[in-house]
């Protein structure tokens, strides 16, 4: 099948864009090996591969805040694959209890961040 | 200021995802090097580490199809840049003529490509 063709990096490893469907939001930004990739086709539930912990991850498996799986792409190289996904639970893909990954905007003219995102959790609540 | 604690792996790049303004959609995914996110910050159009090249990488300098920066946005863990850009020229980002390098959709079921977008410009024309 065409997936097989995707074209893995040097660690074995594929560039993952995740986005939520609804809103469009990017969500966040991980990586999959094989393994994952086709536990994610399988199951319908995003599985990244975890490079610090080096095991699959599914995301929001002891919080709830799973993804599933509603689209997926593929960019023109076929090494980079584009996940359009719904948030379950609270709907917070990271772990500093917003939606998404991206809650700092950078300001093009002094390169300072500020937060332009409302926490769904707290995160010193969560993770005791 | 903040952007300087961007995290660069060990190539010394930093992984950048491009989203449309307008749509939503994304667009393409590269990577820049410090130099290249101190241009695009300075100038406000897309430029990208060319790693094939090795060089710096004005999207769309000789096309035309230049990106526009609108808004940036950082990772919680400050290794991933969101772009918002605005498209120029033709608006095509892929070099195969469509306006996102995500125009194949993946078949979950038998992990098959189907092209899902319509061509903005034929590349047998352009790239002459």
């Amino acid at each position: 099948m065409d997936i097989d063709t995707i074209k893995y990096n040097e660690q074995g490893l594929v560039p993952v864009i995740t986005q939520d469907t609804e809103t469009g939001d990017v969500l966040m930004f991980a990586w999959m090996n094989p393994e994952s990739l086709k536990q994610t086709l399988k199951t319908g539930i995003m599985t990244y591969w975890s490079r610090s912990r080096q095991q699959l991850w599914i995301k929001g498996e002891t919080s709830g805040n799973i993804q599933e799986v509603d689209e997926i792409f593929v960019d023109c190289d076929a090494d980079v694959i584009l996940f359009k996904v719904t948030p379950k639970g609270l709907g917070a893909a990271c772990h500093k209890g917003y939606r998404s990954c991206f809650f700092r905007a950078v300001n093009r003219e002094n390169g300072n961040y500020s937060v332009v995102a409302e926490r769904v959790f707290d995160p010193n609540e969560i993770y005791k």
